[in-house]
């Protein structure tokens, strides 16, 4: 593969994670631990490079080609292999799998860039018309196969790239809302709101690279979601561009009783119901005061316990989250500040972050504080805290040398009741345990709460083994093992990833067949010809 | 109309707000005020007896009459007018003008009363075959037109009363959730929560009356929803029977991004998508410390700004609502407290009050006061308050008499931006004045803010003018006249009254043609046969 790009690339590399520019090596302990434990070796592997890669090559006619030009402008369409390549998926451990094999592998058969909601909604037209799928681009940090290039019964299937949908629209200072771009990256949206003394305070993993658009399809969560909410929760409005006409959904009023509420049917929609071009959210002046301070549990199941008493008393931590037992050790174990204040092994390390006015932020702190010490925390002090925010953005780094080394290395979250808690967390445990040991690895479950609520938390998977043979199959099957127990033991199939390609299989039993046949026919009214992301979401 | 009830009678007055034994009687200040200034009497007018009462007679056939029975057993169907008059409507004024009419009246053809989802679904089966609408009934509070007995080309409409899902059925005190039956009314509901410690907290103006289901079903909004939040914020779960299945929303976790919410089609689906028998709610301890605080503020638009530095900055008052200088004026001249220590007239009365633990109580209020302080309050300390919350579920009560002495009295709701607030509050104020001036009436337009959010708030109006004529024609333009106002000025049609036969005219200038096109596609899915609730909600 050797063409050059002919329209801008998305700024990760094109079989791993983050910046091309950033080599993460292992370090002598995680080696040994892969050599030792997963008896895994890079001496073993042949890796793939850019130049050994082979796309299935375009199926788009020069007639389509000729259409989509005529909406965009031929500066804003490309065939080029190296345009689709980077769009030919996202950055599941599955899509990276994908991406270093040496078969032809699919992509979509073009990138377009629309600029404007006319365009966006020509080109849907136009899809409809000609038969071509549209998958909505944006960030490319799907983890759920949400950017896979299914054709379905379609004659070709295209990238839409929002990245041209990147301004800071308007911000109200007295409403404290802001239009958004779906295309903004993240940081930059941030450092929009930043220049006028606000936040929208999204973090999650994806943060460096996802859209604002993404977050909203998706239905995002970030790290300070106890403080500030859900992406679901920090949308006011969406403009969104649907073959039978574009949606202004959210109107004018903060809530409305005028019936359900269609903001929350686009949220979450992944792009099957239409194409999310702006998103209205909630901003807050940058905070005053930020306050850090980590704290360590005997065991998991007292920390949980300890996460609930704060969540339902309602003390108002901004960041609050709890490591097992496994994971708090690796941590441990693989950061070199040696000899340091660090946790004393064999507990759970808890974060807690607040940020906001001084006044509310030093009771907020005093209030959490009171609440954890009642109920078996011992504080760390600031110093582990910091780390964490120092490092929240890094960890899918770790994941790429491990995948060179042989590991398989991949995350799945669920969110359960607090009283569901423990029992849902050791049955993942135990399932995606039973399924390495069956093709003769060991494997390494962390598992911590990222996300609180009054009535349960989150509970996100790492997950560490070898791969053994066809890794895409091997991980494959393990997600199914762990899919199956997710539905069948009180967990959500997903609370924060989506469900794209890979959890769609588990929709019906995630929603009901009256969920399904509601989301079947909304489709069916704003996507008549069903070309927007076919294959995802709706089973 | 003579009959005796065969079936348990919904506990209000069938043709005013309330308990059927209290008597609410004008002072003299308010009849003068009448008399005087509107110009009307009681002496003027021949009030309707509940003898005068004629009713269409009952349209079911003996055949449907012997299929409603054979689902549900003859003693829970009647089609005595006794039963009927009482689910002829809710207690808008347009009800209760009707129900005060001479002229034959509309009214379900039957009542019947399901007590298993078997038999909801079966009453629903029936309905398609034999052409028959069907009303769910819960508290029979609706203020806009949900229980209009309306036939759309079915061959008869019934009245399907919910009061027999009347259970606490579970309350789950590690998640603190509770499942509770829909017609449950919400002092019972709080009352079986209380005794094991648990409070739901939801207090919209119809709580003595108005049952889990109905608020589920319209969106409701309480006085606590500072706090507590609005009950679609407090449900995590629904089990609605639809005609082709009962579905069960919200899954076990607290949150999921696994597509759509499909909750929030349930929530304000006003019984047109299915019949809601139960809801999971989110309950907290019943409060251990309660601290009110009122305020006084030099006019509105300094109040609603104190009320937005509030909410924006989080301080967490469980109460937070702002009268107008009219407001606070008139309940000023009506309270016989003579040389009281209320407010100085010409101000704006503020009410805040604060729920939770004590530690909690005493730090929110505290930076609440800081920024009331801040933002130009002036404290009146807790008895004014604590009159408000003795006398907050009153005010319906005190329409009757007046309506009784020709009086025209409503209230109606809006929501905005905080940016917009003062400018929909007065185009909406302009808009009454100017129709009741052109129907010869003076009219007083009061107005509070019940409801904050950070991006915006609640408009509440109460308004008194005189009946001129046929006063159901005159209210209904003057509404239509304030309905085009609130969408073409950026305000919700609806706040927390929700949409019923009302505001169904509206709602594509509220949701767009593409949001309606989605609700009926979704209706058609769930209610093929169109017998759900027809004629409200979707236009």
């Amino acid at each position: 593969m050797s063409q050059t790009p002919q329209l801008p690339v998305p700024p990760m590399k094109w079989d791993a994670w983050g910046d091309p520019d950033r080599v993460t090596e292992l370090s002598d302990a995680q080696l040994g631990m892969v050599h030792d434990l997963l008896k895994v070796s890079a001496a073993d592997l042949d890796p793939v490079r850019r130049d050994d890669v082979r796309l299935r090559p375009s199926q788009l006619s020069a007639a389509d080609f000729a259409a989509l030009t005529a909406v965009v402008g031929a500066e804003h369409v490309s065939t080029a292999d190296a345009d689709r390549l980077p769009r030919a998926g996202g950055k599941s451990t599955l899509d990276l799998l994908r991406r270093k094999s040496r078969a032809e592998q699919d992509a979509p058969d073009a990138v377009v860039v629309p600029g404007t909601e006319d365009e966006v909604l020509a080109l849907l037209t136009l899809g409809g018309q000609r038969r071509i799928a549209i998958v909505p681009f944006g960030g490319g940090t799907s983890v759920v196969g949400g950017l896979d290039p299914l054709r379905a019964d379609f004659t070709a299937v295209i990238s839409l790239d929002l990245h041209r949908f990147a301004a800071l629209e308007s911000l109200d200072e007295v409403n404290q809302e802001a239009v958004l771009g779906a295309g903004l990256p993240a940081p930059e949206a941030e450092r929009l709101l930043a220049e006028r003394g606000f936040e929208l305070g999204h973090y999650p993993q994806s943060y460096r690279y996802a859209t604002i658009g993404g977050f909203a399809a998706t239905r995002s969560s970030g790290q300070d979601s106890a403080g500030y909410g859900r992406f679901d929760d920090l949308v006011r409005g969406m403009r969104v561009v649907t073959p039978i006409g574009v949606v202004d959904v959210g109107g004018a009023a903060p809530k409305t009783a005028a019936g359900p509420d269609l903001r929350q049917l686009f949220l979450g929609s992944e792009g099957a119901f239409g194409v999310i071009t702006s998103v209205r959210v909630r901003v807050h002046p940058l905070p005053e005061t930020k306050t850090y301070e980590a704290w360590t549990f005997p065991d998991f199941a007292t920390g949980a316990a300890a996460l609930r008493a704060v969540e339902q008393a309602g003390t108002g931590p901004t960041v609050l989250r709890l490591s097992d037992e496994v994971e708090t050790a690796l941590n441990l174990a693989t950061v070199d500040t040696a000899g340091g204040d660090g946790p004393a092994p064999g507990g759970c390390l808890a974060i807690s972050a607040f940020e906001g006015p001084a006044a509310l932020v030093a009771a907020r702190h005093e209030a959490t504080r009171a609440v954890l010490l009642a109920n078996g925390g011992t504080s760390l002090g600031a110093e582990p805290a910091l780390r964490w925010a120092e490092h929240r953005f890094d960890g899918p780094y770790l994941r790429d040398p491990l995948l060179a080394e042989g590991a398989l290395v991949e995350t799945l979250e669920t969110a359960t009741s607090w009283s569901n808690l423990a029992a849902l967390k050791q049955v993942v445990t135990d399932t995606i345990q039973a399924k390495f040991a069956a093709c003769d690895s060991v494997s390494l479950v962390l598992c911590h709460i990222s996300h609180v609520y009054d009535t349960g938390a989150s509970l996100y998977f790492t997950i560490i083994g070898a791969q053994r043979g066809d890794a895409i199959a091997q991980w494959t099957q393990i997600k199914a093992a762990v899919n199956d127990v997710l539905v069948g033991h009180g967990g959500t199939i997903t609370h924060h990833h989506a469900v794209g390609a890979d959890h769609r299989d588990w929709m019906t039993d995630e929603i009901g067949t009256v969920g399904v046949q509601i989301l079947r026919a909304v489709k069916a009214t704003v996507d008549p010809a069903g070309i927007l992301n076919p294959g995802k979401l709706i089973p």
